[in-house]
């Protein structure tokens, strides 16, 4: 990690190791039977990752995460169907309005930013008189950091024979799933989060049974996964150019994730990290947005302190120049910022991240960060 | 140019600059001004290239070209338009293709794929008592390597008042296009051709009035050009994720497209390479798909061998031990192949490719390879 810059504390793009950037100093032919064994290789290991190969495909797609959650909307939600989103966050919303593009029915089931989803009324929703078709759901919302319970809302959502759309673009590679365990028909995620890859990439794992029944139902030539697997399966290639360097870093990425001792392994790591920046950030007088029960390790909400002269863009200034680049809140109404867990970054990284919060503030002549 | 294992002679991915690789080793937070500051300067250089700067604006989308040529159809062609594609290629039939699944009524004038599309056809076609909302035509075919009147076909849109979307994947960089002379309401392309960057982003050139007409008009919000460009004029930031070090690639390409002489200069290079390819092609017997007067300087298709002993999948693994990895052909009805002239590659490249040709020939006891 010596050779960076600057620590990236964000939901991703995130800090990678310096062998992944590496990986993308060669260039691939994308029909070159290098290449091809790469691609494959990296959709056996996603799979593998959530124990989905007896069940799913894994269908990568050019483009950032929402490009493979659209298309896995538009592919497998038909125009007669009717998505119901249980939805804590702007990530939920922005299925919502996805769906809505795509001219697909439906309606979001939404709680507030700090609530988890509710299996239960999620379970009741699914039990009404017009049940929707499908449901979708965001296992974490990055816009706040918090975790849903998926494993349950996949359990209602097994029940009611209702399939289940999951968003885990921040939790995918650190958080456990297994397709054996928590029934899901499509689980989208990107390269750039847990994986550790650079941006440029998504995923959608998906149901064959599914996929089967979706040829020539997306609104979109470019985003549909029916069409993107035909081709991986027919001749093993992407049907339009893919980001060869990026696809060859998110191989390297799996590598360095497999050395490191698999998902529970990074899991493990990310809650250190989180939880050192939870506790040095409180010890300066910060409050997160989250009580920890429902706090995932991937990215932390703070709230600002009430104090007129903690301006964000000169606390992310002062940060940045210490080598620490973080993201803005993204609350509908409470100002806050987000301190980011995940990437290749320590714990130590962490400690050195809230001593630069320390100085910044100082800097800034904020005495006081309590928010009230 | 001294660090290749390979020399890709694709219609991209393509061989890029070891410079333009090594961009790719830093980490950008995508909302960070260092790299708000690179797409902006990415952003005008593009619409420069194009002396577009008045009338147009640029909208990167993340993803493939095909995404974007998606995004320009989408965005700029209504539900109630009707898109006439002129087509001699697979390229063309793409564009159609796309309208198809987006609900664009859409029609094809379609010619044999070794005649250059033909403006008075064109001409023909917007004066009828139906004439189509929008025109869209290929720059040059990559499936076969043929240039069409880009310069006759937009006067005749002009002049029939009928909006012109340009897909220019494989020439913008190296034919020249300026939007004051040759006009066009959008112009597609992507950073890993002509422009030598690295395959992840696309991008539209589209006139300011058009854009503004487009809002909510496209039926995707993940290939919503006016919804980007909205999202880069507010805030200067990616609405989503956007593979950082594939733009920060495209940033370095584009400094070395002006180091090397602009537009013009690099036209010349690959024209060279195509003389010197083609020439030394004919030498060893092979007939070009295209007479000299249509072939644009990007990729040339090449007739196979009748001989029985060439054989593709041989002929190609024969080239790539010897350094160069070649594309397959894409005609609807004769075997052939491609050789791609562009890249970070000099015409001494393509003389040992067609040495390496040579040799192979021998390898596979191809005596002569004369097709007939």
């Amino acid at each position: 990690m010596s050779d960076r810059e600057r620590v990236l504390l964000t939901p991703g793009p995130l800090s990678t190791s310096r062998a992944v950037r590496e990986a993308m100093l060669r260039d691939l032919g994308s029909r070159d039977v290098e290449f091809l064994a790469i691609t494959a290789r990296v959709r056996e290991r996603l799979l593998a990752l959530a124990g989905a190969e007896a069940s799913h495909a894994c269908v990568p797609l050019q483009g950032s995460g929402t490009f493979a959650v659209e298309a896995a909307i538009g592919t497998l939600v038909p125009a007669d169907g009717q998505l119901l989103v249980a939805s804590n966050g702007a990530y939920g919303r922005r299925m919502a309005a996805i769906a809505g593009r795509l001219g697909r029915p439906c309606s979001l089931l939404e709680l507030p930013e700090t609530s988890p989803v509710d299996p239960e009324a999620v379970a009741r929703a699914l039990a009404g008189p017009r049940p929707p078709s499908h449901l979708a759901v965001v296992h974490c919302e990055t816009s706040t950091g918090i975790r849903n319970p998926l494993e349950a809302v996949a359990a209602v959502a097994a029940r009611a024979r209702v399939p289940l759309l999951v968003d885990a673009m921040s939790t995918f590679g650190a958080l456990p799933v297994d397709a054996r365990r928590t029934p899901f028909t499509a689980l989208v995620a990107s390269a750039n989060k847990c994986l550790q890859g650079v941006p440029g990439v998504g995923f959608a794992l998906v149901e064959r049974t599914a996929l089967a029944a979706a040829r020539g139902r997306a609104p979109s030539l470019a985003l549909d996964l029916f069409d993107q697997h035909e081709g991986f399966e027919r001749t093993g290639q992407w049907r339009f150019t893919p980001p060869t360097h990026v696809v060859a870093a998110l191989a390297r990425a799996l590598d360095e994730l497999e050395a490191e001792g698999g998902v529970a392994a990074r899991g493990r790591r990310y809650a250190e990290s989180c939880r050192v920046l939870v506790a040095g950030m409180r010890k300066l007088g910060f409050e997160t947005l989250l009580p920890d029960a429902l706090q995932a390790p991937i990215i932390v909400t703070f709230l600002a302190p009430a104090d007129p002269r903690f301006v964000f863009d000169a606390f992310y200034d002062g940060l940045r120049r210490r080598g620490f680049v973080i993201y803005p809140g993204k609350l509908s109404e409470t100002p806050s910022f987000r301190i980011g867990c995940i990437g290749d970054v320590s714990s130590s990284d962490l400690e050195r991240a809230v001593a630069a919060v320390a100085e910044t503030l100082g800097e800034l002549g904020v005495s006081s960060p309590g928010t009230s």
